[in-house]
C-alpha cells in the first residue's frame, strides 16, 4: 500500500478534497490517504510551502506528497511531479514546492492537463491523477517532460550581522508560537533572542517557565520557536509572521 | 478493501464521526474510510444533499456512502438504503439522498433499527452497521423491505423564461463563490450572467481576469458559478444560497 | 491491519497531527488511522480524557488509541502506554487516560523519550513511535518498566442526596447539548430533571419535543442529557460545563 499526503487551501467544508480522494482510490485502490492540513488560507503559497516543508520528512519513503494550493488555476502556469529524497511531490509550479526541492538533487516534470479537465479545478483533474499515478509505482518521467527550474519562492530573511544571526518568523502555530527560521545549531546556547521589544531567554523547553511568561527554544522543526508557557506568544508580542527575530550566533 | 465515505453535520470537535468510524471498522475490517465533510450547517439537510450529490461521483464503483444530516432521529422517519450506479447510499429518508437516487434506475430499502439503538444517535446504531454490511458484500435487499418513494427535497428554481435561463445559487464554497444549478452547456458561451445587481462575463476561467474582478464560469461540478478573482463573490455580491441568478439559453 | 486512533488538542491547521502519522505509517507499515478529534481545547485534558473515554469503544479489539494533550510536555511528567479492556491506550501521565483505565485490570508501563526526542513534541518522537509498536504487535512490557498508579483527574461530583441524585455537565457537544455525568438507568423514568432555572422533563428522544423546547433524555453514551430541539440547550440556558444538574434517584 502507498501513502498519499494532501495539503490544501479548500478547507474541509466542501467536497473538494474527498473529490481528490475518490480519484486517487479509483486509479490507485488501496491507497492510504493522510492529510497533511486543508487549512492553508486561501492562496497563501508561502505558507502552503512551509507546511509541505515541515511535514513530508516523517513519512515513509515512496510516500506521494500532493499539494494544491493554486491561485493561478487555469493560467498557464506549469503543473509539476517531483521526485526528491526518496519522495515524490505534485502540485502547482508556483513555489509550493520551494522548500521539498533541493537546490540539485532532484526530478521535476511538467503535466500535460488532459483535455476535458476542468480549468477550475486541476487538484481533481491534473494533480491527482498523477499522484494516483505514481502511488501505483509509474515512472516519473513517463508523466511529462523533464522540468529544470521550477519555480522557488524567495526565501525569507536569514542573514549574519557581525555577532548575530537575524531571522525571520516563518509560521505562526495553532498555539499562537512563532517559528522562525534559525537553525538551533547556529545560536550560541543560553543566550538571549530578540523579537519585538523583548528579549527572551533561550532555554531548552518552553516546561522550564512559569505560566504566562516568554520562552525561547529550539522546536521540534529544528528552528528557534519563541512561545507563552501555557498562552499565545503571537498575541503577547503582537508579532505575525514575518517579523524580525535576532539572535547571539553561535561561536565555534 | 472497499471504501466507505462519510457526509455528517457532526463536526470533528467532539467523537461522533470517531464511534461510527470504529463501528466500521468493527464490523467491516480493512474498509477504507473517507470524509466527504463533517461540517454540513446542523440540520442542513439541502446543504448535505447538495455535497453528496457532487462529491460521490469520483470514487470507485461500489464504493458505500454514509451521510447522516438527521434532525429528525427518533421520530418516525424511515431509515435507508440504497443502491444506485454501482455505489451505495445510507442515511435517513428525509431528502439528504436526492441528488444521489435517480428518479428510475435505484433500489432503495428501509433499515429496520436494531432494539438497543440509541434514540439519538442512528449514525452510529443503524446506519453505520449497514454501511458496514454493504461493505461486506451484504445484498442490499437483505437489509430489509423495499422502499419505491424515498423522500426528496423540492428542487430549486431551474426555468426556461423566454431566451433566458433562471437558475438559483444552490452552494456558497468556501472560497465565496456562489455555484448555481445552471448546466453550462445550457448557456450561450460568452454571454453575461445576471446576479444581483450585476451583469457578470461568462469566461473560461476566473484565472482570465484581474484579481477583485467578477467572473462567471462552467464550474468543476458542470454548472454556472460567479466568483471574484482572489476574493469572495458572495461577499462583493451580498448574496447568498437562494440568489436568483439569470442566464441567456443556447442557441441551437 | 491494525487500527491507531488519534486524539489531540494540536488541531488540524499545522502538520503537526500529520508529522505523528507520517512516524506509525513508517513504523507500522499498513495501519488503519482514525482521528478521534484534534479540536480538544488547547491543554484542557479533562475535555481530551472525556472524549477518549467515549469514543474508544466502538473500535475493534487491539485497536490502538493515540492521546496527546500535554501542557507538561518536557517536564518530568512520565509517557505511559497502557492496555486495559484488549484495547492499547499511548499518552502522557497526567489524566487524559482517566476514563480508558479502570481501577484494576489494566497494564501500564513508563516510555523512556528517546535521547533525541524533541523536548516540546513527545507527540511525535515518543507517543507515536510506541503506539506503532503495539500496532505491531509489540508486547506492552516490552515498552518499559511497569507503573501501577496512573494519575487520574478527580472525578466531577456525582452524589446522592436523599430522593435525588446530583450530578455535574461534563460536556457540551458540537449542538450545544449538555451531557452529563449521570447515568440513565440511576433515573427515574418520566421525571423531571432540574438544571439551571429549568425543570425539564425526560423523555426518550428529544424528537418527541416542538422545535425550541428544551429536552432531557438519556444520550447515546449512556448518561443524561439536556438538549433544545433545533437549537442550543447551552445557549438557551446559560450553562456550561461544570454545571449542577439534579435529577430524581430511580426507585427500586
Amino acid at each position: 500500500m502507498s501513502v498519499v499526503t494532501l495539503l490544501t487551501d479548500f478547507g474541509t467544508a466542501d467536497g473538494y478534497v474527498a473529490e481528490m480522494k475518490g480519484v486517487i482510490l479509483r486509479l490507485a485502490p488501496g491507497s492510504g490517504l493522510v492529510d497533511l492540513t486543508h487549512e492553508i488560507p486561501a492562496g497563501d503559497i508561502a505558507a502552503g510551502a512551509f507546511t509541505l516543508g515541515r511535514s513530508w520528512k516523517t513519512f515513509p519513503a515512496g510516500t506521494v506528497h500532493l499539494a494544491v494550493v493554486d491561485p493561478g488555476v487555469g493560467t498557464a502556469r506549469r503543473a509539476l511531479a517531483a521526485s526528491a529524497g526518496g519522495h515524490h511531490f505534485v502540485g502547482p509550479d508556483n513555489g509550493l514546492l520551494s522548500d521539498v526541492l533541493p537546490k540539485t538533487g532532484f526530478e521535476a516534470v511538467a503535466l500535460q492537463p488532459p483535455r476535458d479537465a476542468a480549468p477550475t479545478f486541476h487538484g481533481r483533474d491534473v494533480f491527482a491523477p498523477a499522484a494516483a499515478a505514481l502511488a501505483g509505482g509509474a515512472a516519473l518521467s513517463s508523466l511529462g517532460q523533464a522540468v529544470a527550474d521550477p519555480l522557488r519562492l524567495r526565501a525569507a530573511r536569514l542573514e549574519r550581522r557581525g555577532a548575530k544571526l537575524v531571522g525571520t518568523v516563518v509560521h505562526v502555530d495553532r498555539f499562537g508560537t512563532l517559528i522562525t527560521n534559525i537553525p538551533g545549531p547556529r545560536v550560541e546556547p543560553a543566550s538571549n533572542v530578540r523579537v519585538g521589544a523583548y528579549d527572551v531567554e533561550l532555554r531548552s523547553t518552553f516546561a522550564d517557565m512559569p505560566p504566562g511568561d516568554l520562552v525561547a527554544f529550539v522546536g521540534s522543526g529544528g528552528t528557534v520557536e519563541i512561545a507563552v508557557r501555557d498562552g499565545r506568544a503571537d498575541a503577547t508580542l503582537g508579532l505575525a509572521r514575518g517579523a524580525e527575530v535576532t539572535v547571539k550566533a553561535r561561536s565555534k
